[in-house]
Formats: structure tokens, C-alpha cells, sequence
């Protein structure tokens, strides 16, 4: 499979590497000059900041004529519609829903890449390039990306912050922050077990409000961090009253 | 060791059969009728919800006269004083800090036991019991106690609830769960691994608005998690401006 990879930020570098190891036939392009572009390529994966994803499609649209764009035009963002693809022919999006950073190993076998296309035809590629990515692939609309991406910022951006809260109030304490980590991977082991919605535990669901007094009281000091308590407090009675 | 554990709820039943299987002699003892406790036991566990603790400790004092009650006699509770057993003459806390429920299995030599005594005699009966646990002792007074507590509020609860957000949109998207399973697994991965607060990734911490307001609108229908979202995302940046 003949596949060009734009873009030499974190999701470029880790799929090209990857495809490069599964034997595609890959070129890694400098979203810039996109020097060695081939238009005749089974799939270009567009893999930039979201801001820019359109004007990279233009640029390449506007190198081939889109008379000799051969491949399937695709983006790998979670929010970004296919629309802004639109310049070109045959057109995707590649959303590989997981987390990169640089160095570390990906367990591809476990990333779900969430497919759309354009025709029956680009999904094919998309589906082919999938298969020998060896990810689980998932056809999915905009509207369905969209809320995945979202459904990332809480399981991932915020569950993490969620940590940096726990781990400074520790610190604060002149408590060594690893006595939570027993604690924190029982929970995501049982809520993935048994569905988050069925484990809850702690004083909002309890409904224990002079815990939750005296934990606002101490949070004094941290307005941010008290919002987020108070917020956090009234969803979980909010959705363990339904 | 002769232990008498008061309070058949969760973590007075499993601290029960992990002392018993340990060897320890032990009763477990029903907390509205304390039928066989013993005033001679080394250490007395007091496993009741927080509220009713200065109450059974009531009870205990009463049924033995300050005199004959030789045992330390320690609750198990994060955010309650322990002060609240001020009429035992040996007195402690023994809090564990991890998440029990029915059924599963603990794995004791991970569980942190943070410890408070009156004196150093108490104090070395609850460390020969957190030996005998198998757990990880750690001297802590009241304030660090309500600290670890707090921490395990957002490292626990809050984080666990962020998980029924993200389920919650993808399932309203009609879209398998397990789909986050993997990002989640490596989010906390790395946050242990690295420090939560070297790992940020997302819109918040990017400063993406266009995302951001995205997200806003598409949580437009649930102002609780709304609200949740505007707050983390605050958080997160004002916590990596710093």
C-alpha cells in the first residue's frame, strides 16, 4: 500500500513509523513543501494542527490539478468535519483515537481508528489502511466523531487533571504522592469492569454534606480547584439521582 | 494479635478476613450490640460510617469502665478526628487508603495505612497491625489524614465520574464504550508515570477556543456537565500558566 504521511508533529511521526514497520510503501512529507507528495499514492493522510488541515488540502489540490489526484485525501483530526477536505476528489478522515507523545510504544492492536469517507470507494482504502495499521477500525460520522473527541477531553484531558489536583494536595501535605496510585488504578480497573455509573463511591453520592463542607472549606485557598469540586459534586448527585 | 474489628460493612468485612487469614485472633463484632468484644484485645477497630464513630466509642467506654479497657481503640475513617474517641484512654486512627467493595480482591501489600496515636505505645500496637495487614504504614496526623482524603476525592470519585461523562456521550452517540478503554489505560499510565502535570494534552491546555466553544455548545442540553467542562477547563489553565 502506497501511503504519504503529511505532517512531522506527534500522530505523523507515530503513523508513519508504524505503516513503515506493517511494509507500506511510505513517505513521510513536510506539510510546508510537501516535497515528494505522490499523487498517485493510495492514501494522504493529513496530519496537522486542525487549524491548518484546510489550507494543506488546498496546497495539495492546487499542486496536482485535481484532475491527477489519485489518492484519498484524508485528515486524522476528532473535531474536524470531512468538509474541509472538500477540494479534493476522494476524501476521509483517519481519527486514531488515542493519546501520542514522543517515545512512548502504542499498542496499535488496541487504537480505534474511526473511519469516514466521501464513497464507498475512499472507505475502502481507509479500511484497507486500517487493517495493515493493525488497529480496530470503526466507521463513524462527523456528529459521532465529534462526540468522541469530546468523550477524550473527559476520559483523558480532565480524568488526568483530575490527578494533578489529587497529587498536589498531597504534595502540600508532605505526603509522598505514590500512596494514591493503588487507589486511582483500582478505580479505572473497576469502573472499565463494571461501568463507572455502578462504582461510585465517596461523600456526593453518600450525600455526606459536612464532608463536602469541610472539603470546600479547606479548597479555600484554591478558587479554581473549589469550582471544580463544587461542579464535580453537583453532577454526580445530579446523575446518581436520575 | 488479638484484634476486634466493630462494624460488618465493607471495610470492616474486609479487614476482617484479611486479619483472620494473616492469623490474627479476631472477632468481628456487630456495632449496635458490641456482643464479645473483648476490653483485653490489642487493638480494637472501630469500621462504622464516620458519623456514628464517637458513638460506639461511647458504647465501648461505657460497657468497660475507662479502667479495665486495656485495648488501643482506633477508627478507620480519612476525614473524623480522633479526637471523636477522646474518652478511650488508648487511642489511634487506622486508615486505610483504598476503595472496598463487596467481592473484590485487595491486594493488601499496595493499600497505604495512614496512622495517628495518642502515644508511641499506641502507636507501635497500629504499626504491628499494619504489619500483620501486609500494608504500607505511614504516620500521618489529622490534617494530612483530611488531605489524603481530599486527594482521594478528586484521584477517586471525581476521576471515576469523568468516565461516566465520556460513557455517557459515546453511548448517546450510539457507540461502544470500550472504544476509550485503551486512551485510558495510557492517560493514566503516563500521569503515574511521568507526573500528571508534565502529560497535558487536549484543547484547555492548547488554548483552542474554536474547539472549546464546540464542546460547550454540544453540552448545551446537560448544564452539569457543562458546567463541569467550563470549570476543568479553567483549571487546566490556570494550573499550566502557572
Amino acid at each position: 500500500m502506497k501511503i504519504d504521511i503529511v505532517g512531522k508533529g506527534k500522530v505523523g511521526t507515530h503513523l508513519s513509523q508504524r505503516f513503515e514497520k506493517q511494509g507500506a510503501d511510505l513517505r513521510h512529507i513536510d506539510s510546508r513543501s510537501l516535497k515528494g507528495l505522490r499523487m498517485d499514492a493510495d492514501l494522504i493522510l493529513i496530519a496537522v494542527t486542525d487549524t491548518a488541515i484546510e489550507e494543506v488540502a488546498r496546497m495539495i489540490c492546487d499542486i496536482s490539478g485535481s484532475e491527477s489526484l489519485r489518492a484519498v485525501v484524508a485528515h486524522v483530526s476528532g473535531s474536524t468535519p470531512i468538509e474541509k477536505l472538500a477540494c479534493c476528489m476522494k476524501r476521509g478522515v483517519f481519527y486514531p483515537f488515542q493519546s501520542f507523545s514522543k517515545g512512548a510504544e502504542i499498542d496499535y492492536s488496541k487504537v480505534p481508528l474511526l473511519l469516514e469517507a466521501d464513497s464507498k470507494d475512499s472507505m475502502d482504502v481507509l479500511q484497507k489502511a486500517a487493517e495493515f495499521l493493525g488497529g480496530r477500525a470503526i466507521e463513524a460520522d462527523g456528529e459521532q466523531r465529534r462526540g468522541v473527541h469530546l468523550a477524550g477531553v473527559f476520559g483523558c484531558n480532565f480524568l488526568n487533571e483530575m490527578l494533578v489536583s489529587a497529587f498536589s494536595i498531597l504534595k502540600e501535605k508532605h505526603l509522598p504522592v505514590d500512596l494514591i496510585y493503588p487507589l486511582v488504578e483500582l478505580t479505572v480497573a473497576k469502573a472499565l469492569e463494571q461501568g463507572p455509573g455502578n462504582v461510585r463511591t465517596g461523600p456526593a453520592v453518600r450525600g455526606d454534606s459536612p464532608t463536602i463542607d469541610l472539603h470546600l472549606k479547606s479548597l479555600a485557598d484554591n478558587p479554581h480547584q473549589q469550582l471544580v469540586y463544587r461542579a464535580i459534586t453537583s453532577l454526580i448527585q445530579h446523575n446518581s439521582n436520575k
